[in-house]
This record gives structure tokens, C-alpha cells and sequence, in this order.
């Protein structure tokens, strides 16, 4: 971004004062940005008491959420959100006990701002050194997940960010009492609560323009369904980090264990198939698939999962869902998984190249040779040999709580932690140096 | 992005195909993606003999590449082209012997490709490791400035990218034989010729179609005049680089030594004016002014410099032109400079805060406290103490060639070097862990 922000931030202030969206709109965003300054040379301490007096806040106020939250469960009922859908909105005590948990061990986590990335002292003198430094504003939109809400304040604040949340409508009862928490939480340790805003009183159009907000939102980090995220990606005018929608692939090369691959498939699409690194399709060797597939897939249909194959597949294991060319594209997140047998390890990373939303892929194998070609030409953000697609986590990365996962290639791949919400500068320490 | 690369492309070519533009288009594309797994996985080795070989063409071409480029300055003549203009479009063989040592320096830089950024061992043996991979496709959108061409291909190939050249028209033959010169070379050492494309022959259209190309073009670089680089940030659907214009400041601190002053001041402004690094506002303390200025600013005018001062300034310094709103907000590139008395170092960073494009900032200080306080609290790519806004490069900062100086905040900030154009991935490497 060409940091013109305040010129950007005055003249839409200007422009849109006759404007009644708009003004309060950008003085919401505005405030944010002056309070990000206050945040960006913030110890780790403050941002550290501000983290526990949330973590408090979410569980002394937890009546007051609950019944915001029964709120927005109601009128999803009402309005036949699905099960799966209700169950994310749902916030119960220990949800919300599990929410502070994580609030302070984002706490406990190093704090990224003035790490030093790298330096060095340049033949002239001049000393040189790269730390990190917040973004400013971060923005999100995101679903009905009010989780969310609770994740991405604490890692935005811990990251020295302050954050702009347009969270799902559906969840807005349940964002609004949880907002007002955590603003008052950081106002109780002395930081201005302008850095943590939701703009959900603002409805879709907030949205949008939150999306062309270039100057004063530094980047914008949607998450949730695919179609979200691809119309952010398409719309923004701000930078995007692009949390990805997963067509996970397992690929059972010939030399696969059997036990070992009935576990990890199992694991991968079983465990949580509502998630981004849960198994979609499942590629096997042909020279494998009699041996394999029985077993494989014997275990996945005793677990309720509807096998959708192609004709090879149904070969060897009858009774499947013919399996078309759609379900090579489709992300299920059910239990559902389509299955195709290929001629080996070219034809299975040619399949990756052409479906995979390039996330997650695994290759379960005992080949030395085959495992090595599928980590260095399979170009997805984790590749893995003999794991399950359900370790791409931050948690399991051990980054504490996650930001999401990126699927771009830009500034984050994958699993992204603290430091992926931060930037950097370059800092030149001279004693009169001049440039010859 | 949603790397759907070839399905986005399947579709895109197929759309198009009745599509006299967009058809020839696409398949250049294409072709450059398809060449760009060859080299994903290509030795170091091979990259430097790519290099070498094209360090060689440059030069044995040159009588040909001079030819190309005489036309391309008749016609800007013609045109009324700039002195300027001209000087950056002029190829002569100094010029292309340097570009030659340019890409066999590029040649000798560590390859970024494979680095292990990271990486540890999880409590249940999974080991992780996070290594430097290529984009893919890199898109270039740049003025009429071959030596871009030269550079950015070096760059590219070396970080293991394919990359899609549209250079400014006026450029055009020259470009055309520099690129027929570097494919005739890639393809000398059994790489595909594709690897470095041009889509010149495309006019505006392929420029605007380039922005559009989501999922075949990994990233955009747009070079050149923050006119061409707002366009493209604004229009692009790729995720873009920015590099940046540079609203320079220098701010002259209470303590400031006199000589030290002037000599830096000095350089910034009138070493190579017409960059972005280039010094555009002089920012000096009131309590200073008197002391300084008359020195620093008859140093400038001795070098032919107009001073664009305010009311303050031309009470200590005489016969300025007088400063408006416009003067602080502009990027002369010439022998101009804006200059502005503040009441210290609180109004210097507020000025700077409004103003800056966050590109370089310095500070010339003897007080310690103000310098970290400058270094903490502007927030640009680049802030420094008692140096020249000049070394604000990537040559100068120890990264051989330069891709450009980025003003953004996502994925690089500062001067570019080879990593800044690599993206990673994660490798997970297990015995058959699942998740719990």
C-alpha cells in the first residue's frame, strides 16, 4: 500500500461527510488507525494485561453472551440455519471458558513486534536491521462464528494491531456483547478501546466498504466459506490474506502400509470433515487398490462415510456413488469422499495440479524416492508423507492459537501465527554515511 | 490466492477460445506456467547457466539490441520524450555491459530456493520443516526502461519463477530483442524458452488482461511512475507488490551537526534526484533554522536546487519560491525541494505522518532519545539516523540486484531481494500420525 493515510483517511473523511454511511464509517476506521499508534510501541506487558482483563471480561460477562448468543440461536432456528451451522454459532460456559483459555495462551505467546528478522553492519558503517513492526489496522470479515471474534481480537492486539470485525449477521447479538467486553477489558488497562471495533451495525455495505478501504485498512483477512473468501479476493482494494478452502488430497502410492493407511485416511476425512484440512479425495495406486481399498474404505462406510468412486474404485469396492467429475472440484466438508484410482505417482500429482485448492496433500508410502518427488513437485502450502491432513493446524504447528490458513503464496502459506500478522522495517543506524 | 491455477486456466482458455485476444493470450500463460514447474525443481546450476548464458547473449546480441533500441529513441524523439525519459530508455554498451555484470552477480547470489526458513520436531515426531519455494508466475508491469527487462528476468529465473514481461511501448523493440535474446539463451541450457515472456504484442489490453489473471499469474511487480503503480494496485485481481513512490523526508532535529547536515541533505537531494529514494521535504527545527538552514540550502543552490520553502523558512533563507499544500505532498523526482520549519520532534513526525508515502525517512540528530523515538514511532519502510535517504536500495543494502523497493506492508517491505520473490511451503514428515 502506498501509506497515504491519513491523506486517504482526510479525504474520504471529507468527501463523505454529506454522506450519513459513510462518515461514521470512515471516523470508525479513522479512530482505529489512531489507535493502532498507541499500540505500536506498546510493551508486551500492556498488551499482556489487556489479553487477561479479556480473558476475564469473557467469563464474568458470559451470562450477558450467552443470552446475546440464545438470541441469534433462536432466530437461526427460526430462519432453518442447519445444524452444523447452529453448532458454530453456539456459545455455551465452557466454549466461553475455552475462548479465555485461549485468550491468555495467545498471551503467553513471544510477542513478534521487534523481533529481528535479520541485520547486518554494511562496508561503510552504516548498521542495518530488519524488525518487526505491527500492520496498523487489520480488518477481518467472517461468518457466524462468534469464536472468531473473541481469536482474532486477541491475536490482533498481542500482534499490536488494532482490528476492524464484520462479523455474519446471523452472530450479531452475540459480536455486539462480546465487542463491548473486550473494549472495555482494554480500556481497564489504560489502552484506547478504539482498537477493537465491529462494524456490523453497518450491514452488508459495511462489508463492501470495508473491502475498499486501501489506506486505511492494512489488510484484510476474510475466513469462511470458500465463496466468502473468493469474494473478498475478488472485491478488496486492501490487501488479503486468503484463508483457503480445502480439496485435501490422500494419495496411497503401491508401496503404502495398509494399516497405516486405513488409520490417516480414517483420521483425515473422519476426525472433523467440517474443517479445511479434512480428507476430500482420496487417489490410489492401481497396483495398490485391491489390496488397499477393501480395507480403506471398509473402515470409512462403518464410520457413515458415503464413498463417492470411480469405476476403478468400484472394481474392487462395489456399492460406491459413481463418482463424476464434479467431485474431483468439490470441497464435501461432510462425510463424504470421492475416491479415484490412478496409475501412479504422476498421474496422482497431475490429478493434485488440476483439482487441489493446494492446501493440504499427503502421500501415505514406504518409498523413499516416491516421497521425496511428491514433497518437492506437489506445490501445496504443507505437503506431508505418512500424516494425517489434519495436522495442518497453527495449534499443532505450534504457533499457539491460528489465524487461519493461508492457501496464497503472498507474505503467509499455510498455518499462520503471530508473526504473519505483523510487517517489518528496516532500520540504518549512520554516522553522516553519503552515497557515492 | 485459491491456487485453482488450472482449472481458473482450463477455463479461461476455453472461455476465450473464440477469442482472437484472449485465446493467444491465455496460452502464453499457460505455456509460462507449464514452463515454471521445470524450473521449480531446477538446480542452482542449471539457473546460473541460464544466467550466464543470457549475461553472454546481452552482449553478443548488442549491436542488435542498439539497433532495436535507436528506433525506440527516434520514435520517443519524435515523440517529444523527455530529455529524461530519453536517458532511461537509452541502451548503449556500457549500459549493456552492465546489465551483463548485473545477471552474472544475480548468477552468483545465493539460491533463495530451498532455504529452510524454519522448523522443529512436534511432540508427536512429526517433523516440520518450512522451506523457500518459487511463486511460480511473475507478472511485470514497467515504463519504458529495458535494462527492467534484463533485470527482472535475471531475478525471476534465479528465484525459480517464470515471468510474463509487459515493458512500456515506447520500449518495444528494444524489449522484443532482449527477450528473443534471453529465450534463445534459456533454451541453450535445455530450459524452456517460455520461462521469460513478453506480452507487448498485446498493447494496453494484455496490460489489463495481465491484472486480470488470478490463478495464472502468482504475483504482479508494477516499475515505474506511481501513476502506473496506483493503476495496477487499484485494478489488479493478482496480488501485487507495490514498490514505491517516495515522498522522502529529512528532518534537521534541534541538535543537528551543521556539516553533517548539509553533507547529507546534500546527497539525498542531489545525487540521483530523479529517484525514489531521492530526498523530497527538509523538515528542520525551529530552534535550528537560523543556525542551519542558511548553510544546508546555499549548499542546494550552489547544486542548481529550487527551494520551495514556507514563511519560516524564508525568514532565515531568503528568495524561496513559496510552499503550498501541493509542495508537501508532491514527488518532485528533480532539483526541487520542499522545506518546512516545525516546532520539533512531535510536529516533524505529524508532518511525516501526513505526508510520507512511508517509503524513507531520516532523521539528523546528536540526541539519542530523538533518534529512537524517530526510529520507533515513523512508520515507513525504512527510517534512519544520520544517513542518506540514498541507501535506501537493494544493491546498497547487500542483496545484489534490487526487484524494486516495496511501500507495502504485506509479504515485503523495503528493498526487494531474491527471497522477496519466493513464496514457501510447509514439509510434514511422519510414520503414520493421526490426529486426536
Amino acid at each position: 500500500m502506498s501509506e497515504t493515510s491519513v491523506r486517504a483517511a482526510d479525504e474520504a473523511a471529507v468527501t463523505s461527510s454529506p454522506d450519513s454511511f459513510l462518515g461514521p464509517f470512515n471516523t470508525k476506521l479513522l479512530a482505529a488507525r489512531e489507535a493502532s499508534r498507541s499500540l505500536a510501541t506498546a510493551t508486551a506487558q500492556v498488551k499482556n494485561d489487556a489479553l487477561e482483563a479479556i480473558a476475564r471480561a469473557v467469563l464474568s460477562g458470559a451470562e450477558r453472551v450467552i443470552a446475546a448468543n440464545e438470541l441469534d440461536l433462536e432466530a437461526g432456528r427460526q430462519a432453518g440455519l442447519s445444524e452444523g451451522l447452529q453448532d458454530r454459532l453456539r456459545l455455551d460456559l465452557a466454549r466461553l471458558e475455552g475462548l479465555a483459555d485461549a485468550v491468555r495462551d495467545v498471551a503467553a505467546l513471544v510477542d513478534p513486534v521487534g523481533q529481528v528478522v535479520r541485520g547486518s553492519t554494511l562496508p561503510n558503517g552504516l548498521g542495518l536491521t530488519q524488525v518487526r513492526v505491527p500492520f496498523g489496522v487489520v480488518g477481518a470479515i467472517y461468518e457466524a462464528r462468534p469464536n472468531v471474534t473473541i481469536d482474532i481480537a486477541a491475536l490482533a492486539l498481542k500482534s499490536g494491531n488494532a482490528v476492524v470485525l464484520r462479523g455474519g449477521s446471523a452472530a450479531q447479538n452475540s459480536n455486539g456483547v462480546l465487542v463491548e467486553l473486550i473494549q472495555q477489558a482494554i480500556a481497564s488497562v489504560g489502552l484506547p478501546s478504539e482498537l477493537v471495533q465491529t462494524i456490523d451495525e453497518f450491514g452488508r455495505e459495511g462489508a463492501t466498504q470495508l473491502m475498499r478501504s486501501r489506506g486505511l485498512i492494512d489488510v484484510l483477512i476474510p475466513r469462511g466459506s470458500a465463496n466468502l473468501i473468493q469474494t473478498v479476493v475478488r472485491e478488496s482494494q486492501v490487501p488479503v490474506i486468503e484463508t483457503g478452502d480445502g480439496i485435501v488430497h490422500v494419495f496411497l502410492d503401491e508401496s503404502a502400509d495398509a494399516d497405516l493407511a486405513a488409520a490417516i485416511v480414517h483420521n483425515a476425512k473422519t476426525q472433523r470433515p467440517s474443517v479445511c484440512n479434512a480428507l476430500e479425495t482420496l487417489l490410489v495406486h492401481s497396483a495398490a487398490a485391491e489390496r488397499l481399498l477393501p480395507g480403506v474404505l471398509g473402515g470409512l462406510r462403518a464410520s457413515g462415510v458415503t464413498i463417492h468412486g470411480d469405476e476403478r474404485t468400484a472394481a474392487v469396492f462395489p456399492d460406491v456413488v459413481p463418482a463424476s467429475e464434479d467431485d474431483w472440484a468439490t470441497e464435501y466438508m461432510s462425510l463424504d469422499l470421492a475416491v479415484r484410482v490412478v496409475d501412479g505417482l504422476d498421474e496422482a500429482m497431475e490429478h493434485i495440479r488440476r483439482y487441489s485448492t493446494h492446501h493440504t496433500e499427503s502421500i501415505i508410502t514406504q518409498s523413499l524416492a516416491n516421497s521425496e518427488r511428491f514433497l518437492a513437485e506437489v506445490d501445496s502450502a504443507v505437503v506431508m508423507v505418512n500424516a494425517s491432513t489434519r495436522f495442518t493446524d497453527g495449534g499443532e504447528f505450534g504457533f499457539g492459537a491460528e489465524v487461519g490458513i493461508s492457501t496464497q503464496k503472498l507474505h503467509a502459506r499455510g498455518p499462520m501465527g503471530l508473526p504473519e500478522l505483523t510487517s517489518t522495517k528496516w532500520i540504518v543506524r549512520g554516522t553522516g554515511q553519503v552515497r557515492s
